[in-house]
């Protein structure tokens, strides 16, 4: 049986002047980017040169909409009504729809950034009005989620195409939520280590806890970070193990959950 | 022969909870509205309500990108590097067309706004950026283009679909350029004498100067303004007396230059 | 025995080309303003203007610090670490004591606005971590505090100077807090009811629940609202009023609790 | 005969997650820092964190103002009315202000920032309005001016404290202008050259041009950068070589012109 999955990276988070992350560096490691749409990070002129680069890689394309707070680079929660949320998730993948298709590509996912994504993982009715507004633009998009959150709930209720996320570099709870960074262990610093257990999970289809429980989930892709050198080299380190145990790696097709 | 013009008007230029302009009464004289994209003026939830009211009333809906600049209402003039600038009209445009496609109406046509339009008046190389950065988007897209001016240059030379305005309340010079705001006479206030020039240039189909000079042009629109309950006047007198002149008023269909 | 109270306002409000309430109207009854300060509304334009038309009229003057949002007219909440709050109240504060000082004038007292202050007037360790940051700037800074909330709470273990402030157009649940808008009755609108109460109050030196219920409490202060015609008769029939009930009405002088 | 000089960068250029320039080098190697205020770069956090760190290292303090300009950094010429520019300039001076005080430290200086700047140089009337606005503020504040433009002649008149600028990594023209960027030898990138000109200016009392040609001019500072590598090495030398030579380095005064 061939086993597949897919490797994502936030990208595209320059704003300005202002650099962050080593985009080039992941674009040869990771299948699909989710691209920043210039709320939380990201501009007009990012934006269309990160496209550019994602296209010329062949990596899959992504939108990555945020709450409207640069200086809190959307991590910082805020409280919208549901209605202006879908109008605010609009504006954002489509502004990166019209981008991509400028560069000859085409917006394939969704994944919700930061704060609003923490949020959309605690509240289904708050995903759903996110997805809903993505799905009013585009009915074929893939919905990137959380396994095991909100998120996925409400793509389940939503029948759209869908993608599993797990993070490489993030320990889990047994509810399959991940460990507060606050906590010793919750982020794992070591290549080697993250490249093991991203192999194990894939292989067991499950979320692997702290403590060793597993949790039965679909993995359709592995969230990377790019913006450490030590988080570029975790990236690579788990593509080469998943390469050497066999898994295929390349961009999801998002069947529905 | 039958002689038809369209009736334009800037639109969705609240932000938040400020509110501009008599949208709803303008809906009922236009026949094309330039819809604000959230960089000078409008947001999210401005643009959908404008573009749902817009579609309702089966009035025009274009796309009014402008500089990024809320505090000046993008009339400020700021130098933006041309590849820049395109990308900036770009982003606009393109989440104006998604926003307009989640209501299920379609961006038919571009105007530029204020100090970006003053200055791609005077620089046909800054309005050929902006124009091809938005008809690499869509090729179909209709420019709306000063009457006279490095605009009409531009979109001659890029043989898309255009649509000339010329103003409602503003006096012209004899070189087609408009008399400065500090001038006497510079803006017209009196609903009756607006209306009856616009009657008079568009049986001349031509410029009428402050000097009476007649300076022949395509006249495919007029732009009208509601910012002020004297200017939703004299946009309904205008309508009223092109109507009574035999005029078709009907949104433009932007033959080339 | 002398009774004195003071009638305050949000006044600044609006931003660039957007214009927000009657403050020319309300300068005439009002004894303190809350100026906005940039951030959730208000631009350097519009405080120097507000600024200078307080002073003119002889208006206490009050920086208004709110979460920088203007989109959401800082109503919306945002989590912000305190230490950063901190920063951001001062950063608007201190912008506000100096464009008062260029018009000759000085801050007397602080505010804080929409959803800052309803998470202040919930949360003591947030209101603490404002106050703290403007007291830092000027000590001698009144507070202006929702009467019988966390606000007041934080400005009684301060010891700061303080003024406690009642709505005039809002009803009171039984525990102090406000009647929610989307109850029946939650918002007054009847000018005549509400200066009526107005006086019963601070006759009382109680705020007066909607059952009734007398609950004691110091009354610096009295909110009024300038957003609508209807706001600014309420304000004016409130002055009338309380003046034609003997009540002293000046500026606060900011006791401590 | 005592010679002494000044060492000026530009610092708290960082926003929010985003970070530039190698502050904490060059707070050891400068005498005054020149701190962004929030509008094209820095925010309330940036803001606090390099002032408490230049007054840990006895630096002296400056506001630095810009163009409400994140994206372009404030490198983007606008056009903004003379009396708008004056608060937006003294609405971040009076925050740096605020900052430094909660800090326990002081602003001495006003340094404008990018295309502000350039725009001041070449304009005297815009350059009067900045610094008028500054000194309705602090009437003992230093400008910091660029030697032999429209800023000092600004200055000259106003007859405020001031401090005459020369670049380390800059070629000049003739007429003491900076030779364009996009020139060959523009920019200095040799730390040896560079330190080895500033001495022979320093020891001069001129500007040395390309030419060789001397300029005359009060050279009360250097303005050096931190924002790469190369730029913190040509700041570390040019002050060994300026104490070498038996200058010495402490922040200016700011005698009148």
């Amino acid at each position: 049986m061939t086993r597949t999955v897919d490797l994502n990276a936030d990208m595209g988070e320059s704003f300005g002047d202002w650099t962050m992350g080593d985009d080039a560096a992941l674009l040869g490691i990771i299948t699909s980017a989710n691209i920043a749409c210039g709320m939380h990070a990201g501009d007009w002129d990012v934006m269309a040169r990160t496209m550019q680069a994602a296209k010329a890689q062949k990596v899959g394309i992504g939108a990555h909409p945020g709450f409207p707070d640069l200086q809190g680079f959307g991590r910082r929660r805020m409280h919208v009504p549901l209605d202006s949320l879908g109008n605010l998730v609009r504006y954002q993948l489509c502004a990166a729809q019209g981008m991509a298709r400028a560069q000859g590509a085409e917006v394939r996912h969704l994944k919700l950034h930061g704060a609003l994504a923490n949020m959309a993982s605690e509240n289904k009715a708050m995903a759903r009005a996110c997805y809903e507004a993505a799905l009013s633009v585009d009915p074929d998009i893939i919905v990137m989620v959380l396994a095991g959150t909100a998120q996925q709930a409400a793509v389940q209720e939503l029948g759209c195409k869908a993608a599993c996320e797990i993070f490489a570099d993030r320990a889990y709870n047994d509810d399959a939520t991940l460990v507060d960074r606050s906590q010793p262990g919750a982020v794992i610093h070591d290549a080697a280590a993250a490249a093991k257990r991203m192999v194990e999970m894939v292989g067991a289809g499950a979320i692997i806890t702290e403590s060793g429980k597993h949790i039965p989930t679909r993995i359709d892709t592995i969230c990377l970070h790019g913006d450490t050198t030590e988080a570029v080299q975790i990236a690579a380190q788990v593509r080469t193990a998943l390469d050497a145990d066999g898994v295929t790696l390349k961009a999801f097709e998002g069947a529905p959950i």
